[in-house]
């Protein structure tokens, strides 16, 4: 039976944050990070399947708080209005002390197009998972799909904007305006 | 110097195409391939990089179709109105007899991840050449961002509904109602 190692997980993920952005991605490998965490490298591998995976463990969480907040919008409200509940939700998530965490993760995977596709893929997967539940609420095809990608959009520029250098208003806050771009962009006559 | 094959090119192809479908995208080597086309290992790679690549061959065809769609939108139109005309522009590339060839390749990349990835970093690619052109058009972000984010939602959306099986209109008519939903959607109250 594995020991009960407290923090282990944490220790681990903000040690591999950190080589990632020192010595870069490639050339940091898990028992590097285990060592850093002053751990073993078989306890990396019983909290993460690989190097990638540390940075995208979050994702099962992230993936539900959207979910559970697209659930909860009142019956009968647009399927935009719908999504940007499920985005008001996911707000909660990053409070602003996680700004600077959030920043250099970002860094990392822009900056390898293989830790870039796993992300595209799970945001892929989070937009089908919209879609679904938009559809479970009688929102008929393509309005689903469209509002469920129009919404991951939307999520990813707030995002980009919230982790921002020098950039303070809340991710809530930012989504919201991110929303109403959208939104007068696509009335937009002329 | 490497010896012309007439029609090398589109003969590995279909022939890749058919054994992705027939066998699995897996249990296909390039030597396969190559034989499958009358052709040596070595011709296979005068063509392509890997058996990835296969698929992925008319990407810069396809993105320089957009982008030049998009460039000769008329002055002062709308963010989504100049996406539109990139949209428009690239229809032209999928006549209705490239249908049967569309929706077998989008079966094959829908079944394995790994090629998904690559697809999906593509139309990411795609995104923020679309976002370039629209900045240098003097569209501010996050504008162009959001515009051509929801271009290629939009043609996303258009092209499966024009791969579906029964599916007769054309991807010109398709792409019309996808950006037409869009509009509504956006714009819905309630």
């Amino acid at each position: 039976m594995a020991r009960w190692e407290p923090g282990a997980r944490e220790r681990l993920q903000a040690a591999a944050l950190e080589l990632y952005a020192a010595r870069g991605f490639e050339q940091t490998t898990a028992a590097d990070i285990a060592q850093a965490a002053g751990l073993t490298e078989r306890s990396f591998f019983r909290y993460f399947a690989d190097k990638r995976e540390v940075l995208f463990d979050g994702q099962a969480l992230f993936q539900q708080g959207i979910l559970d907040g697209v659930a909860a919008a009142p019956t009968g409200a647009s399927a935009v209005d719908t999504v940007a509940s499920g985005l008001r939700a996911i707000a909660s998530f990053f409070p602003g002390d996680r700004r600077p965490y959030s920043r250099l993760r970002q860094r990392i995977i822009g900056a390898h197009p293989e830790l870039q596709e796993r992300e595209l893929l799970k945001m892929a997967s989070l937009s089908e998972g919209i879609a679904t539940v938009l559809r479970a609420r009688g929102i008929p095809e393509p309005q689903a799909t469209l509002a469920a990608e129009t919404g991951v959009t939307a999520f990813g520029v707030a995002f980009r904007q919230w982790i921002a250098e020098g950039e303070e208003r809340s991710l809530t806050d930012i989504e919201r305006d991110v929303l109403g771009e959208l939104r007068s962009l696509m009335t937009a006559v002329n």
